[in-house]
Formats: structure tokens, C-alpha cells, sequence
């Protein structure tokens, strides 16, 4: 029943040949029943070693099925069927203990349009699951956004403002990428947790470095999930939600480097992604990541890492609606000691 | 007990007499015996006008005592005395259920050197008095950052990595601005609420205005804690704290307009902060808040108001440390309706 | 402004006198101008010795405005002006620095009947002030409760099903009861804090000890706020609310001992009281302080105490719907160290 | 490697015979390799049908390797293999959005002695995985406790007070109580969720009938982690944990009643619970549902069952040390409508 990607195995078989020489790249679009639901559980639909490239095809959150203002949850939507992944890909020579190092090389629409909605006990001001209200809940409202690709644009267009639209830069990022988790759990596409996931954080964006930990042979990563612009938070329960194109490049894989949640790096931050719930909890859990990563990697001493990490992080909140909230901090380069 | 500032109330008259007038420019130092340390209860220390422009000295948040690596806390510190406030400040014709409106014209530092140190019971990722874990907490270490008002920078000087330091421009602003609060209540100045207060959040910077709620007659409104930079969320309990002078222009008082938390703004953003624990519920305060602001004054439809800002809305944290957490949201002006 | 109290003091004069013989029993029913909405920032009604007992009338939450079920908050609510207390009142020789102790005796419903509502804004699973939600918020519902006092019942009368009824037992306690907190704050009466207040928990009742830390001169402890039953929590927003009659003796006043957070005692149990927000953190400051006082008042080893308290100590939640919640933590008496 | 019951399976074949007839008795003792670290994803070590009685062996939280006071986390602990559970068990004739109905009829230790211990990175009041602190952490220590069976008690050692000792009353109950749960994911035994998990509260005891929501079919449930005593919280990151005999009866499936979180019944109370961090969140979770149980299945008004069970519930906290925090609300039976 979890083992649906039969078909592609011996697609697969040729790549893996293929990767035994140089650096290749894979165009890789998963077919519906490809699509896989969970971080962890599932068998490969591709093998790649380090130094590939992947160029991959990732489903919306909602399979696609939001074309129209029409189309709201109850209609369209599968229970339990969100934030379908691309993957798992097995990176040869990852073993649990390691740390997989994505590129995000680049990020484009795949569709003419994005969408955003409200969803029934979801969004951080509404009644939802994990803070239940007595009284009205969201009401299924649906936007659509054009894409404009030549000037890099979508457009929100007002339901109830008649006429009113405002034209916003795309800044593309997944909304979901992750390792499997360790101790065999297979956790739903819906929660961003310690080996990443739906951390819906808009710094896992073109031109980041993404690393994450290994915790089962291969580091069985996936991604999904584009969002074409989204402020912080994702307050409503949304993006501005996409079928997309990612190219990421597997940098490496670092051997007996055992990092505890993942980390993002960028010409100008070092960065440590925290999920967990409240906001409080993956403030500190990321906080804590970055004093570590400054001490053991930098040469910092702790007390002087965290007193100057206080006066020039800036802090970046992700989602503030998924299982679970997600906060970056942002140590910048600039203030690295020079070795 | 509370009324020490008798003083200087024979300058209040002259100065009350001067403001019948155009508007004016007054530059107050309070003495040792006038500096406040609660928001509500005091006498006014200046009666002002609308229009009116202050050059308000304001000490630091550790009343001046951090002066060496050896001044910390158990030294130095007087229980309960900290973040002394220049104020409250009486504005002529303001009233209960109206809106202060302040503009921070410059913030400079009045000292050449900023200070942040640890505070045992204090800081984030610390055992504190409302996470309090057992085992060891914060180590007192003061750290010193001389002040290069010419380059606009401190610098950042390690205690334990021998040579180590780090020049960071200056961004100041005022950690703490606040009317009294409703219903006879007098908060200590170590905490954010409703009617502002210690918020310690970047965005009360030079060139923005600030809007506070009116609660007493005169607003009775007061500043201090300068502080010459700082990081999102003020993690290890101190920015870099410094004496300052202040320069704010009483723009207005709105009559009838009622707020319920303070809002800033500036050519780029319109801004809401919230203040309250944990994380979660400030950032609910000020992102409802945002909403209602383009529900009301902009003509937005709420539904419209709120999946807008989802996708175009940055969120800062103001501090993580204080005895209420503050979040600001903040609104790109570039997406409201033209008129 | 502050000062309505100006009425009794005469009648404190001569309490004062009385209260330098034996200790006396004082019977004080205050009128409506002397009901106080503040800890902190009032004159005292009543100055009395430690020894002495006091007879006190108290108002209800709504200031005996809820007799119909036609009233709802918006026809009798002053806005602000909730849980009025009886106080404050001064203790001769109480200091800065040492603990209150007082006994409360007994607590009499002073009405026939008693109430509960849902209020606009308030409520844990209602959108409310510090956790808002868009939709519908509560509706404004009363219920009346009718006392029988020989039974020691009062009973639940469902609004909207028709005929249903229940018999509950009564098990009063004073929702509010606090000292003056310290550094001056004046602190809303809806608020529990350090120094007590609007704790809303089952465990100030009848037979039990209370201890509150003295942080002004007299202690300027007050009281009010009857609830004659309610569950964990007041989810609800409400307990059965009603006027009462509450005996309280004022056993002592420990000189040069300090306290951080209120703590009970009975034949059965020590109990520390913390509140905060969220829930977490006021457990975790009352749990810490209860094992504080294990390790401080009875010798226990600081592991010793928290491993016993975990597996023996339940805990009990005061309330979930005030600007602070409360939880007690309580540690069976029969485990202590035979001395 | 997930499917290492394959030796059972001959016996399950047998088992399933027999229960074709009437209600069996089943006496199941896992061998080491059979004990099974998640909910989800295993392959059943019993096939059982409604009415059928077991008499299931559980190994302790720490795998049985606890045995003496130097026997601390880092010497004897496997990482991740916490909590093994005795499951999973396929229930016949279970499928989703059925509820499963389990009594809880004996629970008994299987050693002679129980034990409790800190850890690093864990516990309420330490620096632990998700609230990390700077500072040192949980001192690793063991404390040992004598089982007397005839008297029904445990007795607490200290370590560090010379000769202290405390007999407790046992009251044993199960930590861990699962069904598999829904949309293919295996998750950790340390953590309670929507099926049940590891909820650590003091309600899975002796006597209570426990309702939990059937994901997949044959509910694959399971249970573990024996507690012979327990405070509210398991504040300290343990019970006085021991191997037990569990003995439960499958008392039925409800065909078609789908439930959300677990819910629990004895002769007095109804119950339900709730795990999520923060404890609010849980304790939301857990009112709701008690609110909609009294709404769907007594007859109650909601407005009704609000206000009379914040009169009349009591509420206790499970854990405030596992991944999800439990809360469970009480509603006395004697308060629901006659029918």
C-alpha cells in the first residue's frame, strides 16, 4: 500500500547507472500515484550521488485541484492528502549521523496562476485544531494570483474590493523540504520538525545552501510545497500557493557531521531553522542551534557568541500554521572572525 | 512618595505659558530625582502642546551604573530600578479615548560608550523568573562597545576571544515609549502592554511616528532606553545599551480615535505592535490589530485585508526577554488602495 | 482621584485604638465608593493587628449589576471596573521583606442567588483580548444559580434546555485575594501576579492558610471576588459568582521572611500558587517555588524534593481566562520529614 | 527490518482460530525482539476479536535496564528505543472511523522494585529539547523503589538525605495507550497525538474503559509503559516506571462513531483528552472535545455544557515532559441529563 512508485524503478535503475560517472542531471516529474504524503516510509523514486543536479516537478499543496474561485476544500480536497512530495531521493554514501548539503539553484512557477484560501479550522486568527473556538470559523474563501513570468509578478485580486488588485514580486521558496526522520518514524507532509518538512520559511530560496541531518541510509530527501511569495508567518494558512520547477544541486554530503535541525547558509547568513510549538519553543530551538554552530564551527567562545548574536540577528518567523511553527535566526557573515 | 518631581513644576508653568504660543522647542535633562519608573502615577515633568518639538535626555536602562566590565548587576543594580523613563509629559487637550501621535525626529547617543551584559534570572536561553530550570543560570559578564559617532558605529569587543571585535552601525531607537494605562493601573517600566512600554522593538526609530492610545488626561506619555542597536528579539536581555538624547515632535492628538495598541508608521510601512506572552498571543494582538487598521481607516475588506498581508507582511520581534514579548507586523504602504 | 476612602478613615481612627488591646474581630461592609479596583495605589479601610479576625463584606465580579438574565455586560458593565475588593487593608508592623499570613475562616454567600456569563472578548475557547480569532465571538449569555444555604447547594438552570437542572455543592472561595505588589505598580484586580490577585483557584477557601509576600508598608492585602463553585480552570470566563461574607484571620506577619509567589497550607497539603501566561510558565513557577520551600522550611535535598514532588504532588488550574493564568501545585504533608 | 514479528505469526494464526467462538482469554509476553518503538507501521503480534481478554506483559520505558542506582541514560539506554510498546494488536472487524473500546481491568508490576531518574536534555524544569537553556543541565541521577505488593505501595529513597523514605499508595495505570494513527504515519512512542500515544496520565487506570479513534483497519493499538505512581505532570520526566501485567478487555468497536482524541469513562466521570504543546493548546483540545461529547451524545446545548462544566469539571495534567504535552477534563456523570 505505501509502495506505489513501482514504476519508476527501473527508471531509476538507469540513473543509477548513469551517476556511477560524473556529475549528471535528472529532469524528474512524478506521476500522480508518485506523489508521496510523508516524510519517512517510502522508497526512492530516484538515486543520485553528490554533485548531481535535479531538476524536479513538485504537485501545489492541494494536488492541484485549486483552479477556480470555485474550488474549495471540501470539494477538491483529499483528507490527509497535502503537501504531496517529490521524492524520497536517495543521495549514495549518506548514512544516518551525516549532514546532506541542497543547493537551491532555482525556482519557477509551473502554472499560469497561484492560489491562497481559508480553510476550515486552519490559520493562526481562526479557530483552529490546536486552539479551538466556540463561534463562526474561516469562511472557504478562495484567491487566484496571475502570473506574469517577465516581470516576475503575481497579482492579488480582491474578492470583496471591487476592482482592487496589487501587483508583488515573486520571491519563490519550497514551502516543504526534509530528510526522513530517524527512528524509522514517518511524519505527515503537514509537519516541519527536526529534519525539516514544512518549515514554509521563506529562506529556502533560490541561491541558499540547505543542510540537513541523515537519519536513515540514502538521507531519503523531498520537496514540494513552492510558494511564489508569502510574508511572515503564513498567517491565513496559505502562500500564494504553486505547482513549481526546482533545481537543486546535492552539494555533498558530510561524513560523522551530525547537525540537530536543519540549517541554511547564503552569502551574507549563516541561518538555523527551529520548529517545534509555541513560536516561543522554536525561537529557542533555533537560537540555541546558531550559538552552537558559531561555537563549534567559528572558534566563538558561547557567552560572546550569543551577546553579539543578540545585537545583529534579525529573526525570521515561517509558519505560525502548520503541526508545528518554525523560526529562522540569521547570524550575519560580516561578523564571522576571520580565520 | 511618588511625587518627587515637584521641582519642576515653576519651569512646567513657564513652559505651560510659552505653548499658549506657536509650538516650541523645549530640551529637558531630568535630574536624578525626577526619572520615573512606572508607567501611570507621576506628576508631569512638561506640560506641551501639539506641535510641540522635545529634546529629552534619557538615562539608560541600568540608571548609568554599567560603566565597566566590573559594574554588574549585584553591584550596581537598584532592585526594581531600571528603565527609568524621562516623563510622562503632559499634552494639553488630550483625553481619554483619543490618539497620541509622536514622531522620533533623532535618537543620538549621549555617551561614547553602549553596554550589554547578562542578568542572572534574565535572558531567553537562560533559567528565568518565568522559565525558571534548575541548574546553573546566566554568567554576569558586562560587555563595553565604544561608540564612533562619526563612522555611526560600536563596536563589539569579545571578552573571551582574545582580540576579537565586530563594528556594527548604529540603528538606535528608543526600547521604551508609553502613555499611562487605563484604569489607574502604574506598570513598571520593564514591561510592554497595551498602551506601549518597554517593547525593546527596532521599528521606534528615527522618522517614524508613533501612535499610543489616551487613557488619562494628558496622555502622560514618557520615553527611555535608548538603545544604539539591537537584534530581533533582544535575546540575551540587553541591547546595546546607552544614555541617550531624544528628539520627538508632539504631532498630534487625535480626538475620538481609539487604538487599542500602538501602531507606528513610516513612507514604507504601516505597523502594529502587540505585546504579550508567550510569542503567539503578540503576535495575534498586532496582527488582528493590523487588520482592523485597513478594515477601518483604508477601506479594505477584512478577508482581502488578511490574505493580503499574508503574502506580503514581514513581522519583526521586538523582545523575547521582557515581561510581556512584543511582535510588530508590519503592512508594505505600496499595496493600499489608492484613493 | 485615587482617594475616594476619605469617608472611613474615622471610622479607621478608631479601629486603630481598639486594635492596641486583644486582638479584635472587625465587621466591615464598604460602600460603593470605597470598593477599590486596583493591588496597590489605595488608602487602606481597616488597619489591624496580626491576631485580629475580620468579618468582610465583598462585592461580586460585576458589582452586584447581574440580577436578571436580561443582564448581560454591555447594560450593567463598567467598563474597567470589575472585581472590586474589599481593601486595602493595613497590617501594623508588616514591612517590605516579610510574609502575611492569613486564615481564612469561613466564606458565606451574602445572596440568594448566583451567576455566570459569557462575555464579549473573554473566555479560553472564545476569541478573546489576548488570543483573537476572526468569526463570531460569545454570545452574551447569563445563567442564574439559586442558593440554598442549609443544603450547601446551588444549582444550575440551563438556558436552553428546557426543564434541565442541576444540584451542585458548593465549595466557596475567594477568587481574589492579594497584597500590594512592590516597586509601586498598581495592578488591574483582574489580574493575578507575585503578590496574588485575581488567582481564581479552588484552593483559597474555607480552612486553608494563605501566604502572601508584603511589599509595602501594612501589606495592603484586599479581597474579593466569591465564587461559591467552579472547576479547573473557569473556562468559561465565570465561576457561580455572588456577594459574600468572608472571615479571614490575620494570624501573623513573619518578619524578614520573603516569599515570591503566594503558597497555601491546610492539614493535607503545602501549595504554591504561580501565575503567568501561558499555562506553562505558571506551572513552572509555582513547582519551582514548591520546591524551593521543601528544600528552604523542611531540609529536603533539592533532587530528593523534585523527584518525590513528581510522583505524589497533584496540581490543580486556578484559572485560564484572566491577564494571568494560575496553577497550584500541591505536596501531601504526609510526606514531609518527621523533624 | 520494520517486520520483526514474523515468529509470531504461527501463534496468531492459532489465536485467530479460537476467536472465531466465544470471547478468549489471550496471555502475550513479546520476546525483546517483538517489542515494537512506534504507532503505525508494525505488523500485529495479536489478532483479536471484540470481547476477547489480554493479559499483555510490558516492558519498562527504559527497556528493562534500569536495575540499580549507577544504571543512568548514557550506560544503559538504547537512543530513540524508549518506551517499547506490547503491540500492535489487530483487532478484528476495526476500520477507520470506527472508535475502539478498551478496559483497562488490572494493572500489576512485574518487579520487585520500580525506578525513576533525571535526564539530560529532559524534564519540565531542566534545560530540555525543546525549551533549552544555557546552564547546566539535569544531573544524571537514579532513584529506586521497593515494590510491596500485600501493602500496595512503593517506597521512595533518597538519595541525599541519609535515611529518608516514603511509602506511597501505588496507583498503577498504563502510559502509553495507542491506536495506530491515520494517513500512514509511524510515530514515536514518546509522544501522545490524536490516537493516544504516550499521554503519562493518571486516567488510563485501573477500572476506566478508554475510547480511541481507529485509523487503520484492525486499529493496531497497543500499549506500555507501566507507571505505579505518578504526580501531576510527570514533572520531573518520570514515573516510578516498572514492567507490568497489563489486563485489558476489548470490550467492542463502534462501528461508524468517529472520535478525535481519546476519551476515557469510569463509573463517575467522562473524560477527554488532549496532547499539544503548549499545555493551553492541550487543554483546549481536550474542553472542546468534552464540550462536543456532551453536545452529541447527552443531549446538551452547547452554551449549557460550557458553563456548567467550567462549574463542575475537574482537570488533570498528564505530562508536561513528553513531545505533546496531555491534559485531561473530567465532567461528573451525576450532572448529565436523565434520559
Amino acid at each position: 500500500m505505501r509502495f506505489k512508485t513501482a514504476l519508476v524503478l527501473s527508471l531509476v535503475a538507469v540513473f543509477a547507472l548513469c551517476s556511477l560517472a560524473a556529475a549528471e542531471t535528472y529532469k524528474f516529474k512524478p506521476t500522480r500515484d508518485q506523489l508521496w504524503y510523508l516524510f519517512g516510509c517510502g522508497r526512492p523514486v530516484l538515486k543520485v550521488n553528490p554533485g548531481d543536479r535535479l531538476i524536479l516537478w513538485t504537485e501545489d499543496a492541494n494536488n492541484g485541484n485549486t483552479k477556480t474561485l470555485q474550488d474549495i476544500q471540501t470539494v477538491s480536497g483529499l483528507p490527509g492528502k497535502v503537501n504531496p512530495q517529490t521524492g524520497p531521493i536517495y543521495v549514495n554514501g549518506a548514512e544516518p549521523g551525516d549532514t546532506l548539503v541542497l543547493k537551491i539553484e532555482d525556482i519557477q512557477p509551473a502554472e499560469n496562476q497561484g492560489w491562497s484560501w481559508f480553510e476550515p479550522r486552519s490559520g493562526f486568527l481562526f479557530s483552529n485544531n490546536f486552539h479551538p473556538t466556540f463561534g463562526t470559523t474561516a469562511p472557504q474563501t478562495v484567491w487566484l494570483y496571475p502570473v506574469n513570468k517577465e516581470k516576475g509578478t503575481v497579482t492579488f485580486q480582491a474578492r470583496n474590493m471591487p476592482g482592487f488588485t496589487a501587483e508583488i514580486p515573486m520571491r519563490p521558496f519550497v514551502g516543504t523540504i526534509a530528510t526522513a526522520p530517524p527512528n524509522g518514524e514517518c511524519v505527515h507532509t503537514s509537519t516541519p520538525w527536526w529534519s525539516g518538512g514544512n518549515m514554509d520559511c521563506v529562506d529556502t530560496a533560490i541561491g541558499n545552501t540547505i543542510y540537513l541531518p541523515v537519519s536513515v541510509p540514502g538521507a531519503m530527501w523531498s520537496t514540494g510545497d513552492v510558494h511564489l511569495v508569502q510574508g511572515d508567518g503564513e498567517v491565513c494558512g496559505t502562500a500564494v500557493e504553486c505547482r513549481g520547477w526546482v533545481t537543486i544541486q546535492v552539494l555533498s554530503v558530510i561524513k560523522g557531521k551530525k547537525i540537530r535541525t536543519p540549517r541554511f547558509e547564503n552569502d551574507e547568513y549563516l541561518m538555523s531553522a527551529g520548529s517545534a510549538r509555541p513560536l516561543d519553543s522554536a525561537y529557542k530551538i533555533a537560537y540555541e542551534d546558531m550559538i552552537n554552530w558559531l561555537v563549534d564551527d567559528y572558534g566563538f567562545d558561547w557567552q560572546d557568541a550569543l551577546t553579539l548574536a543578540s545585537q545583529v540577528s534579525p529573526v525570521r518567523v515561517g509558519n505560525v500554521v502548520d503541526t508545528n511553527f518554525t523560526v529562522v535566526v540569521k547570524f550575519p557573515k560580516k561578523y564571522l572572525p576571520t580565520k
